[in-house]
């Protein structure tokens, strides 16, 4: 019904996450009506951000620059390193603003059923900045899945002979969360490390 | 947190029908990873949509060539014109596979709300293809709303001249439709139109 070109549009909208073939058909549709509005902006944003942005060197931080602005900021705190999964993980904490620290990001965690092995993981690239005088601290910001915690045990494991503090983040009740929505799994941990008030 | 050029990314896929801050957040991130997969595809073929797809001079369908693909292609019957708000829902028609006439897209419906007059909407070019001796029926094919009516009245008394037939699509209940979630109108509609068995 519609020319090859619009059915390659909607199919390579379709192929983004939260796009259903319904949706990118509407979103196909909307930008080839408002050119200037959508589709101009959106193909301009796509090329600079292929041609600009790069994997930051250092963390994996994803930047336009390279060491990325996080690694470049002098007033960043270098003694601790805060190690996420993913660069999604890494822009969240950011967002929140409560960590003024330095990023590493893994990659992913490893996954015996995915086949994702240490070595597929920048997990050479941690360590050696681990060993680096300035890291006292190392903070395990991973997912609280098996995977994740299993990698989070892996690293602390390897991190053990530098001498270095290595923590996780806490588990519990998420703020703002009813109890009775919780699963077992989390009510167990949030009453196991209970605090005095 | 992240470079301009991301930022800028996320902006553009933000304004697109069925995206939010948070979810063209992740689109960006996940073509940035994949860009072989995802984003050179789709610069690609907005880029190729951009030059090639134009509004068909005859019906107003969205195509790469002009007359377009259903205007070019003779083995369509010339006799029916169905009149449609948009392109959307011709693509819809189409999709259904029920109808082998001709279309005409409107561009909108008349609306005193939004200000959308007779002369904002592809009116003048219905009436002149209307006029042609071929022509012999027009569906209305709009919506159910208050503003698809006002705007299939206007173009039947527009037409009533030309000694055509001008009908519209049936109401009732939809097809898989349950009576318990219909409303009021529907039931009322499809009670007055009902058929014998």
């Amino acid at each position: 019904m519609a020319g090859a070109e619009i059915e390659r549009l909607i199919q390579a909208l379709a192929k983004l996450p939260g796009f259903g073939p319904r949706s990118a058909r509407r979103a196909a549709l909307i930008m080839l009506k408002k050119r200037e509005a959508l589709l101009h902006p959106l193909a301009s944003a796509l090329s600079d951000a292929d041609r600009t942005v790069r994997a930051c060197s250092t963390c994996g931080n994803l930047d336009s620059s390279d060491p990325c602005k996080l690694c470049g900021d002098a007033r960043r705190d270098g003694s601790v390193l805060c190690v996420v999964e993913d660069v999604a993980d890494l822009w969240a904490l950011e967002r929140a603003a409560v960590f003024s620290g330095r990023y590493h990001v893994l990659g992913g965690v490893l996954s015996a059923l995915d086949g994702v092995g240490p070595g597929d993981l920048a997990i050479a690239g941690l360590l050696e900045r681990a060993g680096a005088s300035a890291v006292e601290e190392v903070i395990l910001a991973l997912s609280a899945t098996v995977d994740g915690q299993t990698t989070a045990h892996y690293i602390a494991d390897r991190l053990a002979e530098h001498g270095l503090t290595v923590s996780r983040l806490a588990h519990g009740v998420p703020v703002g969360g009813e109890l009775d929505y919780l699963d077992d799994g989390t009510l167990a941990t949030a009453l196991k490390a209970r605090r005095p008030i």
